[in-house]
């Protein structure tokens, strides 16, 4: 059996987040598959905003840039706003999925609705703007944020993983939801014994993504190199950007 | 390594169409996968209005209560309508997708935009439906169909096969699409040469449905049985419909 | 005057409720008007789901068949999820109205903002893809659940109907809407009522789907028989769908 | 049986057109109905735009306001841009529906899908606008214009009249749609032998609201006069529109 | 510097809601614009629903054509339903803004969701029309009324004005929006002082529209004369309609 | 007269291109307005597809940055994608607005449906992305693409310029359009005279944005600090993002 190579990205530059995602990715892995996790040597601590996701959108594009010349069969994008996608599309031949798009997709093919559950408020915007543009507006019934950063998952006091249980709790009783999704790279430990607890399912995007990636792996499939998802028109880069420039021909 | 078991059901009567389909799963199934393909006893020999297809969901039920019984860990839906999908998941444990759902779900994981191949051009507004509710307008293109019966598709001559990598080819240079999608249960041999030929994901539903299904397994997901998709409130059954009734009380 | 003859088709097996709807349907018929109500002699006593729906949508298709070969001008399907209507419209020639349709339909003329009082809470999402379907989800303000089972409004005592009222107040008085949609064909005898107490149109699918089906009559205005809803493709069928051959070929 | 008396307003001033929609209307009208054909005494003499819709406006709440003071049951706008829609709904006590309106209804009751053939192509806008209002975007396949002004149906050549003939019979056959509506209340005579002729429901939109207001009225229902189409606030009105001011009152 | 001349209408006939108007134009006027502002002779003393709106709209007509006459370079409809706004359009050549549209189009460029503060309840569903029209249903979160006449904003009693400046406080803190718009022209002395009391952007539609028709006339842009806003085909009208024949014609 | 300070950001690095848009921008800006024009030092020379614009983002952001340290009043965003909009307005305090959003806001006000004339073909998705975003996939008609690069525009030659110019009289006779929008900064030079020519407006975002700039700012009115455009939550950022830090903190 042909080992798959399969790098979860996380934009941030949490450590302990990066080894949560890893973690939670190899937990649910096939056998033939390796996970490689990484995160930018250079940004934010955590995505907590539009301009943290700018950054961590050029985190992504440079570690799919070095997993594409290290040969890596597919990528994922584990933060729940899957900040550069659609450039990290262009970048890779293989597939591409973000956690907040496989958690997503997955939550509609289990129940008729779901609802999130994510970090700060400020954070909502970004959720129902890829509700939106994924074709996932009328299949949500909520966006709850727990008003806690995303560190505080990392705090290792428990604290923000008790409200993220009380909000998804609360989302059951209330939302007429099915399943429920959570809304951060960082909550990605928490989906299995959540779904045992409330009896419905609880799904984290990392895991998700990494099925989802391993299922489009295994049909032979990968972006599509025809149209809008083409490699970029090469071009000549410079300062920080100069890692995107084609060693081959230089 | 636990074995998974999971059910392909053909809803029409086709044994040549269910063997195309078990085939084709089989084709793509891990290793620790077990594909079973049925189909009903009685029904429609093939697919190709919203009336086929209401019989179709009547033998996708029968299959899901027999399959669930026998316990069987998920099940597929493979004709492109996706007959029955949301009364097969009231019945089902585990998870239960539709070709045209996976299918379409994946291809907007490798394109901005896809466009459907299909049979019969009845059968568009079928495709259209489900797009709706799916939530995938937006990524679709065009939906074009071959004009020939679903059958033909089985008449031994690949002229049915012809008409389809034509009409793919046309969709790939008129309709600014970066995948295809087959929209057909008996085209699911087809798929990874014409991927091949033209260069962009052409993709089937049934393989697809085997992969996501895989996937939902791996991380433990079933269907919701919260809310709107519980177990049917139990009812005595007469006549044809007295499969569905409970062995174990009655 | 010609009479017209339209067949009114409980798609459950309660025959306390196919005489309700029966006298809701001969309440508003015009003089030149036959009603005949009917319902499956196998199915589900009540429809509560997707399941139910789908064994519910083979008793239509049973008496659809059954009033085209006896020569009824048109059909109405008595139960709020409109199971198998578009099927039904393939079968028939003269008009198929659901009774969820033909009230929507109707309450849009009448108020800009609806909304729903059905049964159970696993019913809304029926009546949530409905809206969608019909194109109708920006004029419905709330869809409201009484949570009782559809059999209670045949129990006698009147308990669910004094349910259904209190909802229709609550409704009127909260949900800034204009008219009321009562969601179950067992409602049909509450409509003018309510109408009259709260100073609301409170619309009945019933009764609203005879007017529309005389209205459609009345133009000599049948269902298309052009492209997608086209008499289906015949094929021969065995076991409890033998039914459906058309006995003049056999 | 109580006579019910309908008010068609012809929101334009051509003479020659009120009385095609007086016969149209009459032709289908219940034994028990009687049509009252009307338009306003100053006005444009044919409708086909923004501006030529905001004068038919005043003349259909013109038409409205004595009709009520004269006890008419109903109204219908007879222009397919419906103008004044909801501004009538407000005056009215019964229901008021307008000839777009209602044949847009009845279309998608008979098809799963429609296209328009109207007159100018600066009517096409309002169509689309309509469209949206009512919720049937999704249901419009194409909205048609032969490019002749309103009123050349009027001129007593037929021209218009062949030239709406063969638009029909080009939409059926590359539109993809199973009926067609025809947009303009001077096209009321051409619906019943285009129907026959082409063999799909060509629906006008006179006799449509003709059906849908006795339908309406058969169920003893009126507009609501609860929340945004209650009555007008009473104000003291001025100059041409000191009409409306209530006689009771003065 | 040419001066611009842009004229503001007030659709009602209330003078000293036209004082207001006009005087919040002037306020933030360019240094070369001349706000001219003008109400109709006759008409309704305020707009409070769809018929007011149809009489108000006759009165923008009736000022957009005597500004055309007048040589006036822009114009603005200063009631919050933009009454009229595409016939106006027709019968002007440059620019014509409504300030519902103004303020709607500025809140979405300053914050990623805004909220509404209206007047009477029965004009939300106005504002929800308008919303869906010019494309911002998504971002609007929520529309309030505070259940006062509009004429109540001009009684000199500031009560109207106190009720405005606690709905907008609420709306900030419950709604999740980023900026209010507020909706009514008699609202438009408010917004800069309730800006600096919120904290965020509180847009009135009069001055936005004022700025939006300056930047317009800044870049050399009219209304389209091209396609369905072109000018009215010209028809000879009557009545209270004359003033509406070209002079230079007759 | 206080002179306000707006800076229009070319997000690549094309000096000539800077320079084009510059000059677009101080030919329609106010007497009181001071344009800077300005670039990012590194980043790509041409955006094309989403992984230039996320580098495009990053000049941006930096820009906007800088900008803010300088005090100036409000930022546009030179690029049709208007790349990093959201973040960049995280950042400001005065308005940010792209070229593409103000190009559209405008055409909606001048036509009921308008067409984009774009460069490559690959740049379509990301208008249509747009589109969607803000409101108006229902007034843009089509997106054409010259099939030419960005940086063709600046040659020299007048090819590119000529094919545009191609393009938009075709739009404007295919596509029942009122307007046209320029799909690229490059264009900026090309609309004054594209609109004497065509007699419709034709629509350039630099020059549009800075009177919409200038409009807000004429209002007193910046990017809403309330909520999700709220400063970033600060954080210490290394390597090639140090200058985001707050340098008064350091």
């Amino acid at each position: 059996m042909t080992t798959l190579r399969i790098q979860v990205i996380n934009p941030n530059t949490s450590l302990a987040m990066t080894q949560t995602i890893g973690e939670a990715a190899r937990m649910v892995a096939s056998a033939g598959t390796e996970i490689l996790s990484v995160c930018p040597s250079h940004g934010v601590p955590s995505i907590e905003g539009h301009f943290d996701e700018a950054i961590g959108a050029m985190g992504v594009l440079e570690q799919v840039t070095l997993g594409e010349r290290a040969g890596v069969d597919g990528h994922i994008i584990a933060c729940f706003g899957d900040p550069g996608l659609l450039a990290a599309r262009e970048l890779a031949t293989g597939p591409v999925v973000g956690i907040a798009e496989a958690a997503m997709h997955m939550a509609t093919l289990l129940a008729t609705r779901f609802s999130i559950v994510t970090t700060l408020p400020r954070t909502v915007i970004i959720a129902r703007h890829l509700l939106r543009q994924y074709g996932f507006e009328q299949h949500c019934q909520a966006v709850h944020a727990i008003d806690l950063p995303v560190l505080s998952l990392e705090d290792g006091t428990g604290f923000a993983q008790q409200k993220v249980r009380e909000r998804c709790i609360q989302a059951k009783a209330q939302d007429n939801c099915g399943a429920i999704v959570l809304g951060c790279g960082g909550m990605a430990n928490l989906a299995r014994e959540l779904s045992h607890e409330l009896g419905i399912p609880v799904i984290d995007g990392v895991s998700a993504a990494v099925k989802m990636v391993e299922a489009l792996l295994g049909l032979g499939l990968g972006t599509s190199k025809h149209g809008d998802l083409a490699k970029p028109n090469p071009k000549p880069l410079t300062g920080p950007y100069a890692i995107f420039n084609d060693p081959s021909v230089m």
